[in-house]
Order: structure tokens, then C-alpha cells, then sequence
């Protein structure tokens, strides 16, 4: 099996060849791709490698050739189906979001605690107490959770999911989760990455100020030398 | 400064503190705190040698205290404005992700190039129009942004962001941004993260179902060798 890193490539990979046909380009090189990617162009042969896709020496690799072996190496052929859990703000921005933007991938599924979002069809998608999540895995072949539950809650329900055979979760509440091996986990924590930027924006904003007034020094400085010649 | 993973499991750490403090924990060991975010003791010493704050070697770290010390380090204590760019439906989402989530990091300005959403206020956030970005980052203090805009339109804003003083860039696009030196920035790049759980999801799936025909092997062997008895 490939590295999480490769698969993470081999779909920006694909985006960026997307773009590149959107643009009508028709070949594109090693090299070109990876400085797309901020990639090396050794490490994009040996990821198109693992999706057994060779380009030729003289014209690059056939974008749109490319693009379908990729699609064939990341995507469900027969389409595969994904559970959405929480459809708070962020669950409902989740489902518009991802709804319709991968042909092979949908959020078929969608549950909650809340009564009255229970029974309904929010963006689309219907909506499940938890109690029935084991059936509605059963019925609809979903082994693919999005987590969006508050954090206090995210292990009780990701420890549900796993019951109910789910074999990679999305992860967007802030809290680690235990599952057993075999079990993948992906997070996205978007509160942990806006601090983060914050935290290095304010200190790049004092590394400036801190640049202007050495430069203003040191004008100051070279002011006064000058004064003395 | 320190490093981008270290401010990211301060980030953390508060989060955890604050579950503690919710359940009414007063005190906490390094080695506790290591368990809850996936790293190790000697590590979460360090971090949090680099906010200041020293625990005690009988209690370990008070809980509200330590909160506190860390608050002190990550959040700027005047209150830090920050800049939404693309109000489709992921820049919604995030707006009522974040409005008043951390009280010293507000999102006072959104950016986008419908004439429809410019001058009106959405989420409790004024919608502007990409020209007024340099007036508006001057008067408000904005150096942090959250870019939310299409691929094909990211690097463009962005460099409109760096122009205007931005000094980090939260990228939810899915695009790789070039910025120059000085200017933090950090991806979430949602589809590509679905794509790899996805993938591994499907992976762990078909291992499970190969040990089960395995299982079944063995079972049929097994009962083979018994007949043979």
C-alpha cells in the first residue's frame, strides 16, 4: 500500500492537472509538475510510478491520460459512500461543500442528536438518529465517516463509527481520537491551524516593525555620521 | 520564535486544558497531558517551557494557570483582526465557524467579487470589495487572512493579501500559494484530505475482506486436514 503522503500528492496532482486542461495544455513534465506542487520531480515519477503511469521522455506525460490513471488509482469505480456525523454549522458547510464535487464520492448519509434534524433531508442528505447508524452503514455499504460533532462527544461517536465498520474517518472535531489499527484518521483542525497563522501573522507583523526601526536607526545613525563629516 | 508544531499542540493543549477545566480537573502531569495529544511527556515539558510556565514536580500544572500562560503566548492580548476572502459556501461556513469563538481573534472583514454580496452584512461581517482591501487592512490593523476563494483565483488575492501588509494566510483553497519570506501560510486543503481517508477507508476495507477469505481458507483447510484424520 502507498504512503498517506503519496495519496495526498496523487490528488493534488490531479487538481493541479485539472487546472492545467482547463487552460487546454496537453502535456506537462516531471519537472513542471512538481514545481506546482512544491514537490521534486523524482519524488512525482516515483508517485505516478505507484499509479502505473509512464510518461514519455520527449513530450511529458498525456494530461488527460495522466488524470484518468490517477482517477483510476484514488477513485471507487463503482462510487463509494460517506456518512457525515454533527450538522451543526460546520456539518452543513461540510455537506454543501463536498456535495457534487466528486462524482465517485457522496455523503449518502447524515446523523445527529437533534430531534428536530432527525427524519429530515438537509442539502440533499437524509438525516439519522445514531441508533440507526449500524442498518444505514449495513444498507448503504459506508465504511466512511466525516466528523463533526462537538469534541466532548467526537470518541463516543468515532468508537460507534468503528462498530458499525467504518474504515476512515475525517476528523474535523478538536480532540485526538483511539481507534484500533486499521481504522484511518485524517484531522482537520481548523480552529488549532487559524491560530497557528495568527500566532506567526502578529509575529512577522513585530519582526517588520522591529526591521523598520533598526532601518530608522540606523538612518538615524548615518545622519549623525554624516553631520560630523 | 518557535516552531509551527509547537504552537499548533499549544493550541491543542488549550483545548485540552479546557475539556479538564469542564470536568472540573484542577491539576494535570505532563505525562497526563502527553496521553491526550499524542506526544510525549519530555515534549510537552519543552512546549511548555517555551510559554513560561513551570510546573510544580508534586501537582503538576495547574490547570486554569497553565490555561492562562498559554493564552498569554498564542492570543494577542489586544485583540487581533482577521480578513475572510471568498463568501461562497465554505467562506459561510468558516464565518460561523469562528464568529466568537476566540474572543481576542475576530473576523472583521470579508472580501469578495459578487456585486451582490459587497455592502451587505453577512454573519455579522461587512462584505467588501477586493479594491477597498488596502484602505480597509489599514484602518482595521489586518494582517491575517483566510482565503476561501477558488483555486484559480487564490494566488491572485493572494498576492493582493501580501500587498495590503497580510502577514499569515490561512489557504483553504486548493492551491499551492506563492508568498514571499515573512508571510506564514497554512493549507487546508479539505477534498484532498475526503480523498485520502477515502482511499484508506476503501484499503482497510479489502484487507478486511481478504483475512476474512483467509480466515475462510484456513477454516476450509482446517476442516480438510479434519477429514483426513
Amino acid at each position: 500500500m502507498v504512503s498517506h503522503r503519496t495519496v495526498g500528492r496523487l490528488s493534488l496532482y490531479r487538481r493541479l492537472l485539472n487546472g492545467l486542461a482547463g487552460q487546454g495544455t496537453r502535456n506537462v513534465y516531471s519537472h513542471q509538475l512538481a514545481a506546482m506542487a512544491g514537490a521534486t520531480p523524482a519524488q512525482v515519477r516515483r508517485d505516478l510510478m505507484a499509479v502505473g503511469y509512464m510518461g514519455s521522455s520527449t513530450h511529458g506525460y498525456d494530461v488527460s491520460e495522466l488524470t484518468k490513471s490517477i482517477g483510476n488509482f484514488l477513485d471507487d469505480q463503482t462510487g463509494q459512500a460517506a456518512a457525515l456525523f454533527g450538522i451543526g454549522n460546520l456539518g452543513r458547510a461540510i455537506l454543501s461543500y463536498f456535495t457534487g464535487r466528486r462524482p465517485n464520492l457522496s455523503i449518502v448519509a447524515a446523523f445527529d442528536v437533534d430531534e428536530n434534524k432527525i427524519g429530515r433531508v438537509i442539502h440533499g442528505c437524509r438525516c439519522y438518529s445514531v441508533e440507526e447508524l449500524e442498518t444505514v452503514a449495513r444498507e448503504n455499504d459506508i465504511r466512511l465517516g466525516i466528523l463533526a460533532v462537538p469534541a466532548a462527544a467526537a470518541q463516543n461517536v468515532a468508537e460507534n463509527m468503528v462498530r458499525a465498520g467504518f474504515r476512515g474517518i475525517l476528523n474535523f472535531a478538536p480532540a485526538p481520537l483511539k481507534v484500533p489499527a486499521g481504522v484511518y484518521v485524517e484531522d482537520i483542525d481548523m480552529t488549532m491551524s487559524l491560530e497557528k497563522v495568527a500566532y506567526f501573522a502578529r509575529q512577522g507583523a513585530r519582526l517588520q516593525a522591529a526591521e523598520i526601526v533598526e532601518q530608522e536607526n540606523s538612518r538615524v545613525l548615518e545622519t549623525a555620521k554624516g553631520d560630523q563629516q
